[in-house]
């Protein structure tokens, strides 16, 4: 079955990949980034992804591939990392799925990201940690709640092949392909399953 | 040994429980609330952590049992009840850390609360299953950088005997004494563990 995936964060790394494949597979992709895409929204600004949702149409499905969070030493963290971070990666996601949940099809599906930091902690991590935790925590739980048949799942990727510029922070970490981390999305997206954080 | 533990929210059930136990036990208390207590505080009020903390002199470990959050159904949740609970249970606890972490003694100790939410959704319960999981990832993050010898720790409690009004949003669910939560307290403040999410 072919469905309409709305695809936020489709300039990134795993944004671009997953679009590809999506289409490739026979999918209607509608890319969205903060500045280019079919369409333009920020994940941190409600009224960006209220404006989204209404003028798109129907969808079937929401992947997102957004949300920064700050590095740095336990005892360097401020104030407005921290709420940079609340703000983008933790409820950037959650509005995400709130302002999509009354426009979103029937067993309609969200993909959600957080990332290899929720258990295995860097230097510099607490907030990635923290952030991870929180939105793993909202899908969980979320999960359950959701009307009409619609599931939530999570894409929790290691350190990418393709971002080598981050390697040097993820020592003895095996970095995965975009190619897989996508994978994990098409299960979260066209499986069947729920509540799950998929770790790739 | 015996120790200077301060006691955040020690008039609530856990907290009240638990600063009997350590004074049974020989150590000495410093019992904080908001209301009453040796000193007062709000762990959503900065200010008044700073001030706590200059003011009551050596202490070798700060026991956390307060933070609040709102529970609602996933489509009645709201701005407000997202961000009240950030500021309370969540931030309240990271800036409780990160306000004393300067005055705790060499080789000091934390113990935060989250609670059985984080694992085991019930209806309503989104907002806390994801500040859980936000408290639990600094906790688990954190105790990697902690200076000086200092650990953190993080208890997690299923519903409490003595909190009957609760039972009933739990059901299924075997309600646990406060006196073991203390238990898993003196685990946390006593003992050598560092990084550990402690259910009870």
């Amino acid at each position: 079955m072919k469905h309409t995936i709305v695809v936020i964060g489709a300039s990134g790394t795993i944004g671009a990949h997953l679009s590809m494949r999506l289409e490739q597979t026979g999918h209607k992709v509608i890319r969205v980034s903060r500045s280019s895409g079919d369409y333009r929204a920020d994940i941190t600004d409600r009224a960006s992804l209220e404006l989204l949702f209404k003028n798109i149409g129907t969808f079937d499905a929401v992947a997102n591939a957004a949300g920064d969070v700050i590095a740095l030493p336990l005892e360097q963290i401020t104030d407005e990392s921290i709420n940079f971070s609340i703000a983008n990666k933790m409820m950037g996601q959650v509005n995400l799925v709130r302002t999509a949940l009354p426009y979103i099809a029937n067993r309609g599906a969200f993909a959600l990201i957080s990332g290899v930091l929720t258990d295995e902690p860097i230097l510099g991590g607490v907030i990635g940690t923290m952030i991870n935790g929180a939105v793993e925590g909202f899908v969980k739980s979320a999960a359950h709640e959701m009307p009409r048949g619609i599931r939530i799942n999570c894409i929790s990727p290691t350190v990418l092949t393709e971002s080598e510029t981050y390697h040097d922070f993820f020592p003895g970490f095996i970095p995965v392909e975009a190619s897989k981390v996508v994978t994990a999305y098409e299960r979260a997206l066209l499986g069947i399953v729920n509540g799950r954080i998929i770790k790739v």
